[in-house]
């Protein structure tokens, strides 16, 4: 399982970015996304909306106390990646089997996640976006990606945009 | 030269995907990025402020009319390069010593666009984000970074926050 956590969204400043994180996530293979701060219906429609239209099983879902939440994923195991500029440059990273929680920003972030998360991982060491970063994370770790049952399929085209509707 | 374009801004709705673009351009080795819709001098200060900061001699530039723009550039020579969930996939391409403009869109993405440009590369077939998609590509492209002249530098560390500031 590769979980990713988004701190501390606001509402209507993180709007589009946390979306993007959550497209991010599922379009790269990560199973579920979880965010805390403030909740948002409209992104938990529009990440539900994409899963539907475009396959897999890509989970969205909120929670209150994102510091609890972090300490009951690793009781049950898993290890805690946190996506920052400053922390150990990503390359030193390899994948085992295991179930990774990866955390990302967030305005400011707390010492208590640099403190509790068994990496810090930078993805360069210049500020750049936490959508950005999760991107290239993902990708680097390769994961396997499920998109069945899908209703769109997005064909390859050279110079046009085909779709695939199942009916 | 990397050099991007983002396509169609608009206030105040892209402004933070369009800021992250710019920085993800910057932090992933592009040399400058375009942007057209509607002007946003914020947005150029906090680009301009991060490379004072930061180092490099990375740009920024409004244009006004993107697709005499893109003729311009491929009559000077650059090849393009639309980055589209429609597009043939990414390791199809491969950077030769060329000069490159990389678009990345803007929400309805003009038809000249996918006919004028030299390649339309997609980053997966599943929708996502701009940001991410520039990331992913640029991360691919492998290019040199210059970052000379930084005032602040961001440290490698295990689990802090550690930044060396130039007086």
């Amino acid at each position: 399982m590769i979980e990713v956590l988004r701190l501390g969204h606001r509402l209507p400043r993180d709007c589009r970015i946390s979306t993007h994180c959550c497209l991010v996530a599922r379009a790269f293979g990560a199973d579920k996304i979880f965010y805390s701060g403030q909740k948002d219906k409209e992104m938990e429609d529009v990440v539900k909306k994409t899963v539907k239209n475009f396959g897999g099983l890509f989970e969205i879902e909120y929670i209150n106390d994102d510091v609890k939440f972090l300490r009951e994923k690793k009781e049950n195991g898993f290890k805690v990646i946190h996506l920052t500029m400053y922390g150990e440059n990503y390359n030193i990273f390899r994948k085992k089997k295991e179930n990774y929680l990866i955390i990302i920003g967030g305005s400011k972030v707390s010492g208590i996640f640099y403190k509790e998360s068994d990496f810090n991982i930078s993805i360069g060491k210049q500020p750049h976006s936490e959508v950005g970063a999760l991107a290239v994370f993902l990708y680097y770790l390769d994961l396997k990606m499920n998109f069945d049952n899908e209703k769109i399929k997005i064909l390859e085209s050279k110079n046009g945009k085909y779709l695939k509707i199942k009916r």
